[in-house]
């Protein structure tokens, strides 16, 4: 039995894109010091596709950034277009052939995808590429889109783009690059994040977040548009709106709550400063006296400095955190498996002691990690734990290329509020409302928030069939 | 710089092919065995496809059989129906992404293939393919074949098959594995071998060599038919005349010259007889006088055998072959650069010390280590060296999945007989008529000889064109 | 050539140690959980050996404790007695054959060690055990420390390691493994920290950081005295004085600066209280007025809480650190270049543009990073930037198993403070004075302060033998 | 369970080792082809050092010699003087803690040192260094003798060789490397091979097989003898009589048997030559009508082809042995099991079928494999088969570094000719005498036949006790 100390109790994002046209410049190396700025979005699989005009090359394996890539397989990837990938897979042990981005030959040459999101109707679509003959070598959606775009009607890249693009139906943030060109498009519902900027060397890249462009130096950095298609293969951009805006745009809200870097602009919105404000917004909900307020680190740091802020409680370090033990097939010892986090967290027993603490988490999903937290901080000394989660209870699985969980995993679908804070043995509890976190956040609307509501905002199937098929 | 000091001046044989059905048995350990005795014909892949009557599941890599598999990988391929490959691979550096079985999901449910053999119209297969819409992932004809049968019509795979294999036009020997049955496929010319027997616990295997037919403990072994599909998918086998064989049948000469193991069947010949009887008619060709005949090992040594036993010449080991140095990246140093392939062969120096020897290769094809060879026996001081080849003279490239080489590298191409026996140091050289050669083989025709006489069974290109592409 | 982005301007810490005693539990996954609470203490190799009563057995290798064990080597150290280690080698490229524990056959029996420290007379008496006879097989004083064991007089183990201690000078914090014990020894000058705590299950564990001992659930955690043996083979401590304490202790100060975990305690305070109380000082130190505070993460961290807190300007978040970039062989392009620690840190702009922003950082070593992070900031558009550091300018190189740098390499040896200044880029730079810190800390002495003031408190060479000699 | 298909029923050499002196030459390079030649003696780890004048520089490593250098290793490796090592290890898993050559520091400079025998009074010398102090890192009798040489009286290494050579009872042919040279010495009972030569280059090598020499190109070869120093740091060697050569000179038969390369000198005799002898002997020592004389491949070839000509009995291939099979740790079907050996050998069924077969094979130690070999034979068709055994039968275990098993395993200890001939399922059996082996090799005293007689030529401890202790 693996044993996942690092990942803590959270949604896992499912990938991160990237795509750069750089003349003149190893765009390569640019995508290899641009992948571990999305590292976080996806730690099982990393690749790199470049063309140079006739040719595209790519390398990709199984691993993190650093392990995939070295010197040799990275200066074999000559070009000046380049798209690259990080991937979380979901189910099943990670192997290279789920790897990104995916290349095939097309009647029109060759063609490279990597893709962010997930398409709500991949099933029907599959069936009727199978149908026309053709054979698929994965489950992925992403090879759906791929050999549609193989199929496509149109005389140029972006026509067959646009041809096909309102068949998908889901989440999708691609990168798309051919032998002399590099596309990026966002769905129309804008679920997913993707930006582009201006390198300091005159090219252009666009990343899954900003902060990753912020990494490669660039500016004039602005988000893709729902529905856009934008060209990087000259020295200006290209701009298509190929899909109108969905009337009803469906940002994910857990990219302010957890995904995204807090260095990335998400809706025009600092990510760290719209944590602050969650963190203020929690304690206005709901006001409190105590005496610290600490964070989880790390995604819940800001929203605790936000915290203290308007409530004038002092924020200190609770937890240190191991930054080194990950992944192990190695089980605990008895005495150790009592302890649970311990070995992932210590805690500052002098910064709890006999006090009353507030600690921020961002949010329950499974429920499995937040009560050995709270004892934790109780078994060093803490006269009350007051919780406070800066979303709302999580009651609902995505479908839209986040893996919360099932239905019987999650544990507000199953769980009152009163019983999880007795499950987590806190003093109080307190999620943050949908309306204070949309405050929060200053929208009203154009989020997805299916996860906490259950509205989708596009019909879903809850029971996909499975193919019998382990390619 | 990589140093091979493995492969001697040798054609390179393309692929090795295996299916088993075997109800109630651990199909994947069997052909684990079974690609063992198929590793001469492809060490640089191997993969496995088991079936077990609802899904495909595969593990391929790149390495020896050995190196591939272990007990994990091998003991997740449950099923009754399995198909395996060993593969050599031409171009680049070997990748994952080469190896075989090829796996897809089809509108009829998943199928793995697996190819031994060379599509002489695989290009314009595969345009007709892009241009149909289906994406393409590598540029390897075994993907066309795939892709075709995927897109084919018909009720049943028999059907399907038989729709598209007239398209085929060139040498494919192949097994195919669907989720509930095993085909073994052979081209109407006969070019590549192909074998069926009975497996002791009551199921059939096909390999591409009766050897390895063996080591699994089959019986009733005979070959497939040029033309025909077998299906293993029960009890019986089913065997169907899908394709009318070709007027002209051009079995591959060179299986018995060099590919085959020496304990296989090709063509209702065992290859260790042939080989005996090839050095035999070296003899009566050209009778000499001499003290010794030595094989260059392995390949050489029935032939060596028959040459003696014929000539009364006594037959001796000359050679000492070093089975553990392979392909390494270090360089020799130039004192040993000097001597060549000493670092293979070491001499038995009493055994030609003085004498009349000859020596008996089965092929020259580079040139470019039959003249160290002799150099290793003069220098052990032979008095005289009669090299003596039993095969003609390789003049053309190969189209039909062996590597021979290119009109520039073949040396027969660009030098005469005489200049190749200077260039090799030796006192005498005779290559094999392709008249005596067929007489020892004791066939006529039927045979594909063009690497020696240009003429091809089909026409064909000498110089494809090449895709854009890199997958 | 290498590019370390993980390294930053820090000095090195060489080894973590840890023992424990434990019956009727796996001692050896205990070791590996605890050993992951010391991995900041040596990344570069681990091991543990375990004994059983009769025998020891033994598993080391070079990377991170997760790649060196797995369920099979791990389960394969059984017994009740166990040490284990982790590495930071100072010279080459990280081999197995330093890593340590080190392990003998003596005529007492089998033992093994474990070594936090460095002796500087390792060299004499190295040449005395040569001299003796005795080959060693690397330049490590832990072998030197190992052999003097192996050699020395007297019945029991307290009595051989009490009768060669007194020859040992210099910093040793020491783990020893027999075939039936544990023993934990600290120098007389203390210069390395070593506690002891009683585990939840009965036994007792040993550890460099009391923070390793909190994760292992460790109760009645105490520092080992300067020149104590302590004894973990029974269900009671036995404690020997075995060389009286020197009179002026030695503890580094580092471990408070950098180097301990901040949940360790180090001369009975806690490191993350003392950090704070250093921030308060660098505030009282020199008063003014600014923005926002911001640590360089993470050390830096509860120094800036504490700058915050005295000084009323408010904490916040300046930098993000990329987890996950480390030691790469990939150049940067050019432009990448430019941007120098941009690839490692990202900065949050909103949280500094157009502010006073006071910079706080616990150490300037080599000062080849200082600038870069200040770069950062202005560019992000900071109106000042006041950088604060924790300790005193680094002007002495260290000779207690710490790796400094050499004079040649330590900038505040090279340049005066307005220099540095200037060099960073910063618009006012304060370093802690040693009084200031002594003061935050709260002793007058017992510490060693070498690398800031040059007084050893050992007589050092500064320029030791080399042998001719690359075990 | 591990299931080795490749080492059949053979006495296992121990280890192979070499010695370079060549100025102006890659000694390196040199060495690492010259362990190829080395490489059946000793599969399981492989070392080489080098000295430049000052340094001695190591690699080991697990693994075939192939497994263990690269370009980047073996290029580090600077310098004139060098010595290398292939391993065979007789317990336990293999590591590189046992790899060779052993290198420590003295007190006159660094030594490596690289054996190949067996000391019998190990476990007397192990404990004098214990006693003196020394504590010792592993279980080899190799570390024992590095020891004593760092501890030995004397101004050279030639006087400290001489000094400690006495005390040494049992096998070894040793290389040793100093700062600035090479020795060789071999003990004055001659057990194991060792020979030195003159490299085209002006240097000299020395190793295990003079075969190894020849692949280094090597001249004026000569056996170094019992009893002799040979130092090879001069352009002309130098030659010591350390110790006289024993009375009873005690070389090790097996080396003509099954040990040595086919063009190895052993005891002045060429072994292919030797082993042609002991085939013409079997068939005067019990002639026989029969149809074909064929080898188990390959050791067997010589003595079978010597067979074919005094008997006039035609020589054949009967079995091919596939090359690729190794150790696996996949266990066959039961389908698979019940056919033993045909997984490594399958049979030229023509060669065999209705016919008197003599089979020849070198020796039967534990008797597991040769009734597979023979039923393989007979299930092909075979009339009779009449096994014949270059070797008298082995009763005893060898103390000489040969793992011939002990005497639980040892076929011939526990059953008579007779019962071997029934369980082997053989016509007829014949193994050779010892007097007819003598009279074949052509000496009537002066080797060591204890494993066939029993007569130890130094009294042995059957029993030796072992350590606590697993370094």
């Amino acid at each position: 039995m693996e044993m996942d100390y690092d990942i803590s109790d959270h949604p896992r994002e499912e990938c991160g894109v990237l795509g750069i046209f750089a003349p003149d410049e190893s765009v390569a190396r640019m995508a290899y010091f641009g992948l571990f700025a999305l590292q976080h979005r996806g730690q099982e699989a990393a690749g790199i596709a470049v063309a140079d005009g006739r040719k595209i090359r790519i390398h990709k394996g199984v691993g993190l950034v650093s392990q995939v890539f070295n010197p040799e397989n990275l200066s074999q990837l000559h070009g000046d277009y380049c798209i690259g990938h990080t991937r979380y897979s979901t189910t099943g042990s990670p192997t290279v052939h789920n790897a990104q981005p995916y290349l095939i030959e097309t009647y029109y040459g060759p063609m490279a995808v990597a893709h962010n999101g997930n398409l709500i109707n991949a099933e029907e679509l599959r069936k009727e590429l199978l149908q026309h003959g053709v054979g698929l070598s994965s489950t992925s959606d992403t090879e759906v889109i791929t050999m549609m775009l193989a199929g496509a009607q149109g005389d140029t890249w972006e026509e067959r783009i646009c041809s096909v693009m309102p068949k998908w139906r889901g989440a999708y943030s691609l990168v798309i690059l051919t032998r002399d060109g590099v596309f990026a498009i966002r769905d129309p519902w804008g679920f997913r994040p993707l930006s582009v900027g201006l390198l300091p060397s005159g090219g252009h890249a666009v990343a899954s977040e900003s902060g990753a462009l912020q990494t490669l130096g660039c500016t004039a950095i602005r988000e893709v548009h729902p529905g856009e298609i934008i060209s990087l293969s000259d020295s200006a951009l290209k701009v298509f709106q190929a899909v109108k805006p969905a009337e009803n745009l469906a940002l994910c809200t857990f990219e302010h709550i957890y995904f995204s870097r807090p260095d990335s602009i998400w809706d025009g919105m600092l990510v760290h400063e719209v944590r602050e404000r969650l963190g203020e917004a929690l304690y206005h909900q709901s006001p409190i006296k105590a005496d610290i307020v600490i964070p989880v680190p790390d995604s819940s740091i800001p929203a605790a400095i936000g915290y203290a802020r308007v409530s004038g409680i002092p924020y200190n370090v609770g937890f240190i955190k191991n930054r080194y033990i990950g992944r192990t097939f190695i089980e605990p010892t008895d005495s150790l498996r009592k302890q649970g986090v311990k070995l992932k967290f210590n805690v500052i027993a002098r910064n709890v002691i006999g006090k009353k603490v507030v600690m921020i988490d961002d949010s329950i999903v499974r429920g499995n990690t937040t009560g050995a937290l709270v004892k934790l901080i109780r078994d060093a000394g803490a006269a009350e734990i007051h919780l406070r989660i800066t979303c709302p209870p999580i009651k609902h699985p995505c479908y839209m290329g986040v893996d919360m969980g099932t239905y019987d995993e999650l544990i507000a679908h199953n769980l009152s509020v009163e019983e999880i804070r007795k499950q987590t043995g806190s003093d109080s509890l307190e999620f943050m409302s949908v309306e204070n976190m949309m405050k929060a956040i200053g929208k009203e609307t154009g989020y997805c928030n299916a996860c906490f509501t259950g509205q989708y905002p596009l019909a879903v199937n809850h029971n996909p069939l499975k193919s019998g098929f382990e390619g």
